[in-house]
């Protein structure tokens, strides 16, 4: 189902993405979900896609071939180019989704799109299957599509829009790690986009497969730390007598702590 | 939406349940998940619910009166027991589908349902919609139902079946920590049982609320910790030409290192 996530932070915007795609457990693919317009010097924006590849994959050639009266390459700000991404997806719709349903399957589709243009900031926003979108702001400034959960509670925990960007990328990471442990529909090679403010070029991004030394270093670290913190965290005190700092059990009293019993019926099967 | 996890492991059975309960976000309620089926001496068995909560009260109260010719407190073993289960779920089934489905609603449950009887060994199934069941083994030692994803990287992490059950028990609040912090259709007060092999009856059981003293250390410092390991592992090196030890990318050469850039097509816009 893929995942990817970015970030819009005062320092400026942070992409990831995965490349797994599939029809069915016997169908799995590798297909790049990032897509960078660049026009150096003038403007950067990065389009991230889940849900259906094939309409993904349209949308993006609509946008690569720049139909509408005003393109990508065009637009005055990112509100307007973020518009354009939805009349591309409204125009596969027409296309498409009639035959779709005849097949009994859904126009799913989301997507991640930001960057800046010159002369405005960096903005970011998520699109969804209707061609309308979101814009993250300060208090949410991040968005992620496809498999979401499973990275969500490290982001909730530390990230903010102060965070400086290479910091912020870690996070991505560590995010990207632990649904990669826990679903195989997201898999390597990852594309990580790294953007600052004002710099209207692409200057850090690599493709991170297997072989990639910092992400293997950041798997492996980040498991053992988490496994040295669980094992430092104490184990629950049971007895409510023993003198405990953070006790699980209240002394005295029953209050919380008999549970919802079913009742036995009278008159049936063995006796108490 | 709830979440609910349990654990099978060498020494024992976990239990955790939550008990928010919602028709949407202007009708939230409280309710609890876990229900208890003791008879001291000779089985415990322990029912975790999730999926619509009509549904779910009326199997549990079908499972309390014992309908049918074999209830629960006269099941020979644990598998017969969940097939009991499983007759129940499909009653509800025959009684409430057609007429759910008239007003748009799936039939939608899932529920954990473990325990021991006297002469066996603890067992623990996982039960769908349609009655059927799934058994945890050695090498799926835990089932979740309800939003499980948030939770699970921490299982997948940590757990294994030799791991000692009070050891298992703060996996399964950390587990919900994750949960309770990322998704809002999950609330306190939580239900936790521990039940040790051979123990036929209930001993450890607790209600944990917001002042609970150990959920509160528990969430506090894993936060704190989480946050620590953070902080303390590498930021990314970007600058191949820079010695580092894990570098992000290799120094000399394009391998991996290109975005799928969109190509400006000719003749339109600005020049380059």
């Amino acid at each position: 189902m893929t995942y990817c996530v970015a970030m819009c932070l005062d320092d400026g915007l942070v992409f990831l993405s995965d490349s797994r795609t599939n029809a069915g457990v016997d169908a799995i693919s590798t297909f790049r979900k990032m897509t960078v317009f660049e026009q150096a010097g003038d403007r950067v924006m990065v389009l991230l896609t889940a849900g259906n590849l094939a309409i993904s994959q349209s949308v993006r050639q609509y946008l690569m071939e720049g139909r509408e009266q005003r393109s990508l390459w065009e637009a005055r700000d990112m509100f307007e180019a973020a518009t354009l991404v939805g009349d591309a997806i409204r125009a596969v719709h027409r296309r498409d989704a009639e035959s779709l349903k005849g097949f009994g399957i859904d126009f799913n589709i989301s997507m991640i799109f930001g960057g800046q243009i010159k002369g405005e900031r960096p903005r970011l926003f998520q699109m969804y299957s209707a061609g309308n979108f979101i814009e993250a702001t300060q208090e949410n400034c991040y968005f992620q599509i496809g498999e979401a959960k499973y990275g969500k509670p490290i982001l909730d925990r530390v990230l903010t829009p102060q965070m400086p960007l290479d910091e912020a990328a870690k996070c991505a990471l560590i995010s990207m790690d632990s649904t990669l442990k826990s679903n195989v529909s997201v898999g390597l090679p990852l594309d990580l986009l790294v953007y600052g403010v004002d710099e209207l070029a692409v200057s850090r991004f690599v493709t991170v497969d297997e072989n990639n030394a910092y992400f293997k270093m950041i798997r492996k670290a980040w498991g053992q730390r988490l496994r040295q913190v669980f094992d430092e965290v104490r184990d629950p005190v049971w007895d409510a007598s023993v003198s405990a700092e953070h006790p699980l059990r209240m002394s005295g009293g029953t209050h919380g702590s008999v549970p919802l019993y079913a009742v036995k019926p009278t008159g049936t099967g063995k006796g108490n």
